[in-house]
């Protein structure tokens, strides 16, 4: 096991009604706040009503942001920077999803900057202070209700960029399974692939002996297979809701990744496609992950047998590891396309021709990944077998 | 799934050399501190000693308060809090385990009380604030490291008794699984003992579909069952070490117990237990709790089944529901056995005659359990069972 460092100090205030703590959450940081989210679906699922109550029921000024989009855009951001500066905001609260709360975290860390807040994210500038924000998040996926991490997009730039900081962990974030029963079955198996993807970057490492870290790993996998089926029958299943909503947090809050040294190469590659072309980033990710663990798992067919073994059931009798590693991925790759994903990029209207510049985005930092470290010929080999049927 | 609160600000730093950020993190908080340790062992494997280096490195003035006994009495309190009082101590560092820990805890709590510290413990008077506490682990066990609660015996009164509050949480803890490497083996079993039944306490509910929880309790309880009979063998052993510390952490530090109905009879009856007679913590868990889960199992066969299959991997075909439920348990009370514990009571010198009074002072504060509701009657028969093999 690695050493490490682990602190989240994240309020999580779970379950249904949760929404009637955020004046008084609000209240301990600020009084005045810029409020953040998407557009039609919070007006539609009540929760837009919900909130507004709460910062009238406590006398709370407010400034709205709307207009946040997935893949969110530097340009709002820079529009919420506007507002918070002249109206002397204090406390910023994101309701949404993912791409909400990271919009209201790079304004938080922005703020405090005087430079283009893009040079956060390129320039690599140390986030030392932020305002304060909190979420009431709307749908299972990216975790950041519970990090301290943003993922922006530059769209005249076509890049994709994130920051990390210790300052921008929400203070609070209320999770209320409720506020994703409208979510859409295609949102719902996007997020869901999101959280598997993020358990999977973190599970695939060379680490040995961390158990604590896989078992937790495992059966965070396993919980999210068995409910979002069950959400897709039902999206008003509670507990379905309830169960992927906290694997979310979890899967992505530092506890995982903490003791291994995690791969992200899925997620690189992910990110660069959906810099150019505007797709899902779950969606993205479930067509890469199963091309990506093909192309490494020689490096260590071990921990693909104990995937296959532990999360899928598979039965690894008379089979060579090499066909147990398989039979793992390619049971993942079945239940990603039962789940409506994971078909080739070309069915994306996505083009071969740029594959070569996806390649070149993904390792101009470096090589990328962990498990195996990969060169631009590397990506350019699994993005290949991202376009055809095999 | 219940609704739940869930905020852990406590900091870890974890794994080998660890301990070299101990006066950094301490300088956070106050320069003059109170340094409560045990005794022998943390002078013996040189945890003492690097302590000292830390503290004189970063010039911290530091007043020791050693003597720290397991099953820590209220009487080293009051010294301690004199000490903080007459000398103006801003910081509390505990080097040791959960007594040690616990100690300092109440400390923190007592100095800022200004009546007699036990009132805390009984009176139930909210503990609004506490001096900042910090913790170097020296054996896997409690998870107070991670916690917000102090357990205490008053001997005078024969009553050991519990304080929670979010003042309480470690502002950090250092958990390098090298300061386990001499933890005698009854006491690496004590300890492991103590993580296994605080993840079955919070295990044994009746809220359906919570597999979140479910899954890193059965993963969690594996590891500890893997890596304790690892560490008997080679006691420095760095990864069953590093997974049973960071296991003990995980198991009451709040995650588990978050959206189920915990039940704590087993800790109830043992707390009692060695309020009366001065026998380790994990040692009277592990003769309770089997004859506490054969007591309650019939008013849910099913977790008694997913337990045994899902944790002892019990094949449960051409079984009824009981016969599975009494295998799983009688695996658990064979592990223990094997471990060189969960004999019966009467082995440790401990009379029956006090069976009624033992009993009579668990339900004291009214009947004991969720799993199933227990009166002074139930406990009664409970621990006759732990009197006699059957």
């Amino acid at each position: 096991m690695e050493n490490f460092i682990y602190c989240n100090p994240t309020k999580i205030l779970f379950g249904k009604g949760q929404i009637f703590n955020l004046g008084s959450e609000i209240k301990n940081y600020s009084n005045k706040i810029l409020f953040v989210y998407g557009g039609e679906s919070i007006r539609k699922n009540g929760v837009y009503n919900e909130v507004l109550k709460q910062l009238n029921r406590y006398n709370i000024i407010f400034f709205e942001l709307s207009g946040v989009v997935p893949n969110p855009r530097i340009s709002l951001i820079k529009k919420g920077i506007e507002i918070c500066r002249e109206k002397g905001i204090g406390f910023i609260l994101a309701v949404g999803g993912g791409s909400t709360i990271d919009t209201a975290k790079t304004i938080a860390a922005a703020v405090k900057y005087d430079g283009d807040p893009w040079d956060l994210f390129v320039k690599r500038i140390p986030i030392k202070e932020a305002l304060p924000i909190g979420t009431v998040l709307t749908i299972a996926a990216t975790g950041s209700e519970m990090n301290d991490t943003a993922v922006i997009t530059n769209w005249e730039k076509h890049e994709k960029r994130m920051i990390s900081a210790e300052a921008l962990y929400p203070k609070f974030s209320i999770l209320d399974p409720e506020c994703t029963y409208t979510v859409p079955n295609n949102q719902t198996v996007f997020g869901s692939i999101d959280i598997m993807i993020h358990l999977l970057e973190q599970y695939f490492h060379h680490d040995q002996e961390t158990m604590v870290q896989d078992v937790l790993c495992e059966g965070l996998l396993k919980t999210v297979i068995k409910y979002l089926t069950m959400a897709l029958k039902d999206p008003e299943d509670y507990n379905a809701r309830a169960n992927l909503m906290w694997a979310s947090s979890l899967a992505l809050n530092g506890l995982i990744g903490s003791g291994v040294i995690s791969d992200w190469t899925t997620h690189r590659i992910g990110q660069e496609i959906s810099a150019i072309y505007d797709i899902p980033h779950g969606e993205s990710l479930a067509i890469v992950w199963p091309h990506w663990a093909k192309y490494v798992m020689e490096e260590g067919y071990g921990k693909f047998k104990q995937y296959a073994t532990n999360v899928w059931g598979a039965n690894d009798e008379h089979k060579t590891d090499k066909e147990i590693a398989i039979e793992g991925i390619d049971m993942t790759e079945k239940f990603f396309s039962k789940m409506g994903v994971g078909y080739r990029l070309n069915y994306l209207k996505i083009y071969e021709k740029d594959i070569e510049i996806i390649a070149g985005k993904v390792v101009e930092p470096g090589p990328v990944g962990n498990f195996k470290k990969l060169y631009k010929e590397d990506v350019i080999q699994i993005l290949k077998k991202c376009f055809y049927k095999d």
